[in-house]
């Protein structure tokens, strides 16, 4: 694991993605995370999982500088890859709160409204949300469902068509976040929750999340390459991937 | 009818619960809700009906005081009626609504989540909610629907999961309670949105519930037997047994 | 076209209703309607379209004092059109907006839910809604489906069932309409948020749109005349008739 460091709590573990000050997601980075919360899935000593990131940014979202690199073989295989972590961290079956400490756009979106709970660092400047229309990416049709889920019919399709991002006070009345806390607490907020989820009978615990999740789960295609499919070919519009490389080429500026 | 006091009002009926202080609910209780629900819809007389409780306690939700003295037997077909009683109130065809005089913690929520419109009485100290996990209680799918219905999916994940009691307010703007109202007031607003009901050509009202209900019935599960069969299974795990057993011992030294 | 005036601009249309004061709509009007709508459609030239009113009356709904007139054959045919030109709208492509300059009680309510965005003048004194239920006509299920998706099950339901007319605000908090601005700057604030959508990939948006509408339109019945048949029989219910006609004299009185 190069990118995710795992404490292991009394009950509980934590997993912080440490990639970078952004944590911006490649290849390596889902891979990691699918392996991670599949075995934590397993270990009978977890009853739950809390996701972090960095101090102002739970995840950037794709690296988009690293898989503009890609060709089209590694881009579908990375588009397969993260849909199943996706449709994986949907079905995690124990409590999984995200402890969501700063910037959560588009990709990082992805990865905390897959959670039971998210905290979120409040002020202004941090924003989430699956902004996918505004950085030209074809949004799945599994993703639109979860973000229907948390905010409802009307708000998820009018802020995915807008290709909106909330800040935390959007997020908060959207319903996307639960709770708004200063950036250094929010790890501790989403303890103390899991803390309460321990104190519950774990088989009730259990049964309670599946039931909660039936309808999304009927409604979802389990097979990541049908879902992600539109995406990986889009990716290659003479259009699209122009608009990219001058995404890219802004950001890596930016970066200098 | 023990427990209930049925009031015949000018095109409408209200039921008054009446057990004791705090209507818990025992499998007499359930019966006689049972009964009288199913003679006011075959009654041409009743347009609509008002359910409501005592100053303070709409319902405290089941008498498990009562309930642990049941035998297995006695417990599947508690939860066979109250199911049923469940599935009756929530497809009972004319307007229903909800006098809420006070608190209406898990089964006494479950009968105000059946009605058209609850109004409750205002005040930090009134609670309402499906809080089943925090009370070693299996919900059923059916129960889940429904809340999900009113507020939401995300909020009534949320809630459900983590077994909250919601304040007036909190139920307010989740959507779980129309309207807040001081305690004494809370029967007459309800019989006012009654007499408003009673405006309207009740063909067209009943026609339209069964519209607005529609997705919502296609749903549950429409045996109780099935919908609850894990409830009464886990009644009887030692664990929530020995729970059950502290909390009630606790409940009944407070009532000395 | 008599009732409507179209206006082309830099890569979308405007269609402003243009029948008197308050826009009542008359089986002419629904049928040039449906005849701009889908000439849009197919406009290559257009990737959006912006549907508004008059100032004060976006539309005042169904022009009942025409169809009083109509004899039974007459209802039918206009309803069937009038549940076309809503399927029609529900399910068109491109991005559509409305920017509700004033007063879209009931049939007003029916074009601007199909939309993508609402934006309304605000003020008290204008009210939005699918008030059917207030005014004795038989809503169908498609009409309820599209309710439920802007503002959810729960508020969908009892404003329906009470044949609420909300105000700007509530229509506001309900997710109704999306913001409120002078109602002079209605259509400004509706071309501002086109031109956002202009910006984006249009077939990406153009999918977008299909996958978030996906469930809504598999719970439509899309034979208009099965879901508008109860509404047209209902019509003659001589009860209702009587009311219809006191609600005709009354508005044709007013109007003197």
């Amino acid at each position: 694991m190069n990118n995710l460091i795992i404490t292991q709590k009394e009950g509980y573990a934590i997993v912080q993605m440490n990639r970078g000050k952004v944590n911006a997601i490649n290849h390596k980075m889902v891979n990691e995370l699918r392996e991670v919360f599949t075995s934590l899935e397993k270990n009978n000593t977890v009853q739950g999982v809390i996701l972090t990131g960095q101090p102002h940014y739970f995840s950037a979202g794709l690296d988009l500088i690293e898989l503009f690199q890609y060709n089209k073989e590694q881009i579908t295989a990375f588009f397969n890859d993260f849909g199943s972590l996706y449709l994986e961290l949907v079905q995690f079956k124990k409590p999984f709160i995200s402890a969501i400490t700063g910037h959560s756009p588009a990709g990082g979106c992805v990865l905390a409204v897959t959670s039971d709970n998210r905290y979120m660092a409040e002020g202004e400047k941090y924003v989430i949300g699956l902004n996918e229309v505004a950085v030209n990416i074809q949004i799945s049709q599994n993703l639109t469902e979860i973000y229907a889920f948390w905010m409802g019919d009307g708000l998820a399709s009018r802020y995915i068509l807008e290709g909106k991002l909330l800040n935390g006070n959007e997020a908060l009345k959207a319903g996307l976040v639960d709770d708004l806390v200063p950036f250094e607490q929010v790890l501790e907020r989403a303890e103390k929750q899991m803390r309460k989820y321990l104190k519950a009978d774990q088989e009730i615990l259990v049964n309670t999340k599946q039931k909660l999740r039936k309808h999304l789960l009927e409604k979802l295609d389990l097979k990541p390459g049908n879902s992600l499919k539109e995406a990986s070919e889009l990716w290659w519009k003479p259009e699209i991937r122009a608009k990219m490389k001058a995404y890219v080429e802004s950001f890596t500026n930016k970066k200098k």
